[in-house]
């Protein structure tokens, strides 16, 4: 095997390897609401970077952040051409108070890299370029051409790759994209996943008065934002079935054949007291009739995931604020349309909104839901890529999560995705203390030079 | 008349006086949340200007700021004596946004002074000093001794204020207090406030999981704490009736004769419409079946302050957020029971709570509701005073806020307060762009001069 000889390679290189990281991973690359300088100086960092690796890379640029493209196209010819796909943003790092080493001062605790974008997705898409990087350095020849896809803008829904994809389309011609983004169900037990849940996001805005009153003088008298916008919440979901209550909701869920429910309860995670512990809540709660697991992979859902109103300080401020604001989620499932789950979850804000106070509703980012063809060559190389590294069979999983770009890949490029997950379910991705288990990136690492190989079989 | 001879001297120091009170205003003095070196600052100003114009000035150290006490009392042993209640701290200023000049740089656009605490307070009592300034100045014998009282916690509670009452009551035995901190109906209709609401203030923080989690890797499968807080929030009051919903809350609201709730009627800002636009709301919004006036003054109310959960940025943060946290205050009527209020209300949320997540409850400051002694020989000093710097009646309204200090003052001290406001609804009291009238400035120090002349006929 040639992958073997890349093997001594990785591991003389690991310390530098692990300090690259660490450097790649201190820039607070945040798309959602980062300083534009600092994911600039990610961008040019990674660029660099890839360009002293040997690669030829460029950063394009889009209406938003730049994409890096880094090739080991030359004038070779290679067969076979793979896309691997990464992203350079991370999520916004707050609270910060949370974190017990600052977000972007990567910290090693035991055989543990903490910070944020550890694992989600710098440390992932880096161990695949580290091993075309002992590729390249030992003069290896590569069984394929490689080219990186590292985008700045996954976290906010990559509203501008899919341009970018359409305008380079013939430069990526290709075979396949591989994906490291996705998690494993726990470190011995690796997984391909074959579902991805589709997401909507929304920002919905309540007024009342045009600034925030007195509460003593006026309080009463006019409708608190607040509370219309808690009385509007409260009836997007039933709070004891936890069914969601808009109509048409669930019109287009694909029922699962109990064979299907099955191989998913078969999932080492099942276990639901230790599901409850790690997650540290009184109790498990969602919607009736399904596990947990079937929860967060089957089912579509509907979340808050902020609330704004008035004054948030310490102590008291004695108002009818003037405005409420809530930023909702709702993740979809096949065969649920993105745009129609939109359409009723606007118009049953729209019905169930008082009168009393005026309502914006802003579209945020969105994608339809995904089902993986599993029995393509590329898995089954994946397959037996995983076994040589981790000694054990994949596990076939859904995951909760959104990749908005496999659509596209798809969509425009007609590419299929292969998405083996190297982060684990208590990376505490898009949490504080986000991190990457070091044997991960040493097995990413390993992983990535037998696959090569395995997808030219 | 005495206080004729003072009239001069306030017109001809008038710009020094406005000056002075743009310095006192330009201290962030927010007892909130601010930098308590602020309002240090803010009060030595304020006790090294007391000394400066005459009087014997002395900051009383609290458990919290400072309370300033200022007298015109020497060994000349004047019959009556009468206490200035003021209080030099300010609301907080947020959202610094809508404020068209900065809340801490004193703006005179037109006929009105812009900045925070313009009316609330500092600027009402301010009036007060300077009238007993001149008098020092030109050396005219004052009517009775007068003790100004001005502390620095009004606007979260008064917390430390009863304790310094009882300390000290031997230096506060005085015949009354007169407090200038409620407001006029319009500019030129001058008022005696004769009932308060009451206040309890509570902090209610739900908790789910120990860290935001992904909302598509968990979300569906654990309570999403916003969403528990909305269902919670929800249940505190009627979409349709506006009624609160807490068992046992309006168990002790008096209930009006048709002849007081006439009279309340019958005040200038009953125009519902103009109301309505002044508030710039869609539609006003309270208790089925009490006009706006009432809703403010005789009814209760449960209000939401604010609220806080997750992500709050720009763009979107993917997470079930980790607690949900909100800020209420109840407003009281006679003859409801603080004690009495706090527990049905917490009761109620107990009951209500989802069991999915932990609740946890603060109790804030809080205050009875109050009634006055309206035919008191005070009050119709008061009305004469007035009568003589307005040229118009008083009128005698009840106030919607609450002054947790009056129920001390006559509880402690034995004392009644005379309330008679020099602010104006539209002042923007704890709302951006607040305002003090130049107008009310100078008719307050007039009425300032005539009242202690009426006080001892």
């Amino acid at each position: 095997m040639v992958s073997r000889d890349r093997r001594p390679a990785l591991k003389r290189e690991y310390p530098r390897f692990l300090d690259e990281l660490k450097e790649y991973l201190s820039f607070p690359s945040i798309s959602a609401h980062g300083d534009k300088k600092e994911i600039q100086k990610c961008a040019k960092w990674l660029l660099a970077h890839c360009r002293a690796i040997g690669l030829n890379a460029m950063l394009y640029p889009t209406a938003g952040n730049p994409v890096l493209v880094a090739t080991t196209k030359n004038n070779s010819d290679k067969k076979s051409h793979y896309i691997v796909y990464g992203h350079y943003d991370v999520q916004p790092p707050e609270p910060f108070e949370l974190w017990k080493t600052p977000p972007f001062t990567p910290t090693i605790r035991g055989d543990k890299l903490f910070a944020r974008g550890a694992s989600d997705n710098k440390g992932q898409h880096f161990a695949h370029l580290k091993t075309v990087e002992a590729y390249l350095k030992t003069k290896t020849p590569l069984p394929c051409d490689i080219t990186f896809v590292i985008e700045g803008e996954e976290e906010v829904g990559s509203p501008n790759l899919a341009l970018f994809l359409r305008k380079n389309r013939r430069m990526l011609t290709a075979d396949g994209v591989i994906i490291s983004d996705t998690s494993m169900p726990a470190l011995n037990t690796p997984a391909i996943t074959y579902a991805l849940r589709g997401i909507a996001a929304m920002e919905v805005t309540l007024r009342g008065p045009d600034r925030d009153l007195h509460s003593g003088s006026y309080g009463g008298s006019v409708e608190n934002p607040a509370m219309a916008l808690s009385h509007l919440l409260a009836t997007l979901r039933d709070k004891k079935t936890g069914r969601v209550l808009v109509r048409g909701f669930y019109d287009d869920v694909r029922t699962l054949t109990q064979v299907e429910r099955k191989t998913l309860h078969r999932e080492p995670e099942s276990d639901q007291e230790r599901y409850r512990n790690f997650l540290k809540v009184p109790c498990l709660f969602g919607e009736r009739g399904f596990s947990h697991i079937e929860q967060t992979t089957i089912r579509p859902t509907i979340e808050i995931n902020g609330l704004t109103s008035g004054y948030q300080g310490a102590g008291s401020k004695t108002i009818v604020p003037s405005s409420a604001r809530a930023k909702i989620t709702m993740r979809l499932v096949p065969d649920q349309k993105l745009d129609f789950v939109i359409k009723v979850v606007i118009a049953h804000l729209k019905k169930h909104c008082q009168r009393s106070v005026t309502m914006e509703i802003k579209n945020g980012h969105g994608a339809g839901p995904y089902l993986f063809e599993s029995t393509s060559a590329a898995v089954r190389a994946a397959e037996r890529a995983i076994r040589r590294v981790f000694g054990a069979a994949t596990h076939f999983i859904r995951e909760g999560g959104s990749i908005p770009v496999v659509t596209d890949f798809k969509k425009i490029l007609g590419l299929d995705s292969v998405l083996i997950g190297l982060a684990l379910p208590n990376d505490n991705a898009h949490s504080p203390n986000e991190k990457f288990e070091l044997a991960n990136f040493k097995r990413g690492m390993a992983l990535s030079a037998e696959l090569w190989q395995e997808l030219v079989l």
